[in-house]
């Protein structure tokens, strides 16, 4: 059970698997103390991952998107809320490249490469407290906003506001963290994802320049810039598959090292009970499924998105489809085998020091952005009317 | 939606409820904060419900089984740690009526009732680390016990170790909780059911007198006494309930007051949303059907306890499977309802203060114990074969 | 496994019995035959359990709808298509006791029970094809309904027709079957519930009377008259029950009978396998808390109805919420229970001529009509909001 | 949703679409009359697809596995039964592949496209009626095989017994279906895949000489000969997913064409109902999951079939692993789909002339013969324990 064969990850296979043994080591103790995880930023940081998707046209690595989300999943593995800072890191790259001019793309990307920058962003779009009110040369900022991963501590910061009602209205600024009248606030706290950084930022006054806002692109009506959205749901269908695959092979550990059958089962080792190897058969194979699909729609996005502006209506409908089809299959699954594992351990599983929970804990906090039933609502649509997914913030 | 028709708890209601408020207004926090609830557990104390199941010829009132697994259902909707304490008391009572002599009975229910006991216990059947050895006069009990509920804090332990591989070869004793020899740890620390004091319990040396261990029970070759697990199935039965209602009813709370709905849902109110309204009669009503299981199951249980030994082998076999039905149906119930609620709430309610996920916690801990595959592999055999559930330490 | 305890059916146990066995001796035969069952019809005629729910006051024993819906099971067990033409003559009855004036109470059901009358509808609310016509003294009925259960071979026909848009404009005609004009079809011909006799009637200027439209009722404005949506709704309930209990008391007796372990599992009888245990114990068990859940619906429903007139605003809503709670999951757990005992049986219990998979295609088309999700969204609108079930033709 | 893009069955596509055009105009009507299909065979053996998988060494076009499961998935879309019949040809095909000599081969599959023979078989291993007799030169077979599938009208049968109790004691025998003491059974009478033929042959005193008895082969001790049970299973798998597209899709033309949304929806039209998007995009994204963990299976399987005798035992582990993963979740999403498309149509959708219960019936029947939960336990304790599943006639 495994994020993919050996040299997945290419020439970054032992920089990836470092970093996530890294992560990993301290990722139960972290999740019981919850806070900003600014030092393990720091390795990701030096690990060079931060800009794997730049193009090699601004001196970035350009590898491509299944690569990142793969990285995602491993690293997921290891760490939850690391592996979304990390994935929403190339998420605010992407955005650079899928709304900004030539010019905002070399600008940025190049920078990213060249400075090493990790990106917060503040664009939650279902906040609507933060206002924009044209000022001569650009535009000042009130208000705040929730929800802003990885804001704490980041370099620069990807900002959004909708000016109307429509999808396309949507306005994309980016500007430094530490920009006058800025307050990055340190006041995340859920149950789940506990060191995603994803607290409020409040913005007083602060000034943006027409320059800083991402565009006009060449293409901005067109379906390629809604990739945006397909590129985020499949970074939570990666880190959905890293929680279920860390918590299968975590229980498989404890199995073969710890766990005692019942007497009543007959058997002389837990692996030998019939009723977990059922249990755990159907939690492996569900999981299989939901990694193949979710292979299969990152295969389909990252070639919609290695394809450039001239994606079409169809493949972009074909391409959320199977987007939100993997979400939806990983966010259930993912649940499920999060919250059954413990049957398969046991009781002892759940010593608070094992923090064996906080698998469940994360994909329960997670699955609830952007919610799996809409989703499915989406699907079925499709499935019963032919209607593809509409382009929004949120698909 | 509510634990039972008002009145249900006769003339402990006005007690009960107040307990249940006392309990709730402080459960959040105390979930939080783990450890000992020394000052509730004297909350639970001054209420006088400890000795609710003594029966009247000890000097208690004689309430009915059904009426003690009823309040513990109510006290679990607003904590489950200190109802499982609660639950447990009433077990250790019932044990000394099933197993003990008439002597006995009057000696340490009186005290219950008189002295206002609270009782812990070191009885895991499956942690077999404590022995005994004969002694004169006695018996010396050297080892460990782990999951020894309530014993911290507790005035009486009864303890209870096999002597051999019988389910009759059981034997309990009963003895100061400062017994010399005796330490009760405070070592318990699980990711749910955080304030039951579950730890170990050292005994080194420890001293008990044959007047101490319980029986010969009049009847003790007859179904009677192996009521005691099926009183304990019961009680977990109820706190899982406990924990869905109050789940539940919380997410009510929650949507009410605070839930937004989908912009693309095209309602007013969260409340309107028909997805949500699917969602919450999903739960809603799979979780009243787990009750009208449990109801059925505590009524025939409580008769059985009340008929008193005479109990025969089909009613108890009907029993059994009875209370294993409603316990496999209320854990598998209850832990789908309270890990679905947050998708009524949406993701803000996963706010770490709210603490919302400790019902999910607590389920999650507490159908470990006993699994409910194997109460459903025990009614499976039943239904293909007619053989009854074995009376066992876990039946 | 049963319908009840021994006596359930009262003075009539022998009755139900006797019924029950004729029935189900030739049912697998009838459902590939398919077609109207008119001898079976007269073996219920000639039980004398038509009248079964005739108030005394009309020279009926006035059965409790409890004991008429714990019929309707245990005959659905034998035969699902006779026993819901069994359930809905009593549905008719009731009708005309909810209806009714004082006079067409005496009238009809006097004649209920006098004549043997076998009563049939064309009822259904979806089918909008018929309309009534204001003629001098009373109607003139034209059009075509659908899905009329029991009026191939009736002696008396309950139509209804909506005269307006809300849920008291429903009228509802008591016309002998053998009026001019009408055309009683034999042409149902669904995958399950093959012998209900549910085909079309056709109305060619079918004159009806003002004496033969029932009501005015005492108390029309009153939520007395909506128990019949809930009545029709517990009927299905326990058709839902009864094949859902039948197959698993089919495939208990095949296991034990003909059943062989798979080599694998090391078993000497298909009953003693961990697998199958799980998967039959599952069954069971929910099956348990569909029944316990039916059974709480139907005395509440049944002492609503025996109350009378009387009935409170918050009382009917308790009861709908209730008696729709006990639809659901029943209807969930009889298709997943039918669908899943072939998992106990075996590769050769799917032998064409057992028909094994009428129960479950009895119950996929059962539950189609006022579908489950509906019955969810209302309760689960209930538990978020407080509203209750709206009363209707469905409701 | 479709069984693959289009061109997907590259030089056959014209013919592949042809036939199973040709096929589902009728496949309603012949699963109501059941019985053998030897019209529709001959259409299968004069579309020349039957000699697909036969290699260009003897004569045939040598398409890939791949393309063989994915023409079965194709064709189970319009008619299960003969898309069973056309998978277990190339089973058999297959079969001489793993376990016959070269010569036998040449013989065999060179006949099979010469001859355009259509390949039967009596192999069933839990059927051990049937008995080998060592007499001069050969064999003399005794006594009956049940579920021998496509036997009727074959013109070949590959006959299997097992002369001891390890997996690699199973003999494989080749007769022309007319051998003198053959007795062909039209005797297949099941409630799904009612036209596989897969009824009784009948050995009186058969005789085979030593020359038609499969092998011995070049490595019959290597993993390289197992593969033939795991393409079986992935026969089974392509059949469930073409019976679950083809529901589907018939869902999706029911609900445009013929549904009417429920009043209280305030939609439309049934495909704007939130409640049927919801259902349809759940049957939906589950659907899209086993697709696609079935196309990495067969992948995987056609490569280990293509790589030849040199198969490792860590690459059939995978192998056997992935297949079995897809042969489970096909099978589980298969039955939970076909059951539940009704609920999109609505009542009349049961109408017993459309028969759109026959992809519930087709799954249900087929998913019994190699239960999934014997898979899931193999799978499950490869996940515990890491031990591969065990290589037999049924894995």
């Amino acid at each position: 059970l495994s994020a993919g064969s050996a040299g997945a990850f290419g020439p970054w296979t032992e920089t990836v698997e470092a970093l996530a043994a890294e992560l990993g080591a301290t990722a139960a103790a972290r999740d019981a103390a919850g806070g900003s995880a600014q030092a393990e930023r720091e390795l990701i940081r030096q690990s060079g991952l931060l800009a794997l998707a730049v193009p090699v046209e601004w001196g970035g690595p350009g590898a491509s998107w299944e690569l990142v989300l793969r990285t995602v999943r491993r690293l997921a593995q290891a760490d939850s809320s690391l592996a979304h800072l990390f994935g929403f890191q190339h998420l605010q790259v992407a955005t650079v490249r899928l709304f900004g001019t030539a010019e905002q793309q070399a600008r940025y990307l190049g920078a990213t490469v060249r400075d090493r920058w990790f990106w917060g962003n503040a664009v939650n779009s279902r906040d609507t407290r933060l206002t924009a009110t044209r000022i001569d040369g650009g535009w000042r900022l009130d208000g705040v906003k929730g929800f802003c991963s990885g804001a704490l501590g980041s370099d620069v910061l990807n900002v959004s506001i909708s000016t109307g009602p429509e999808p396309t209205d949507r306005t994309f600024f980016v500007l430094p963290s530490d920009r006058t009248g800025l307050e990055i606030r340190d006041d995340w706290n859920s149950f789940g994802q506990r060191q995603t950084d994803s607290g409020t930022v409040k913005f007083d006054g602060v000034v943006v320049t027409d320059a800083e806002r991402l565009g006009p692109a060449p293409a901005a009506d067109t379906p390629w810039p809604s990739l945006r959205s397909l590129l985020s749901q499949s970074i939570l269908t990666e880190i959905y598959l890293g929680n279920a695959i860390a918590a299968l092979e975590q229980a498989g550990h404890y199995v073969r090292a710890e766990a005692r059958p019942w007497a009543a089962s007959n058997v002389d080792t837990a692996g030998d009970d019939p009723t977990l190897q059922l249990r755990a058969g159907e939690s492996w194979a569900s999981l299989q499924a939901a990694i193949a699909l979710a292979d299969s729609g990152a295969a389909r996005l990252s070639n919609a998105y290695a394809g450039g502006p001239a994606l079409t209506e169809a493949a972009r409908a074909e391409t959320a489809v199977a987007v939100a089809s993997a979400r939806w299959m990983a966010g259930g699954t993912a649940l499920a085998v999060t919250q059954r594992v413990f049957e398969l351990m046991g009781a002892r599983s759940t010593a608070g020091g094992l923090r064996l929970d906080r698998y469940w804990r994360n994909v329960r906090v997670h699955t609830l952005h952007d919610p799996l039933d809409l989703r499915a609502r989406e699907l079925g649509r499709w499935a019963l009317t032919g209607a593809p997914p509409v382009a929004s913030a949120y698909s």
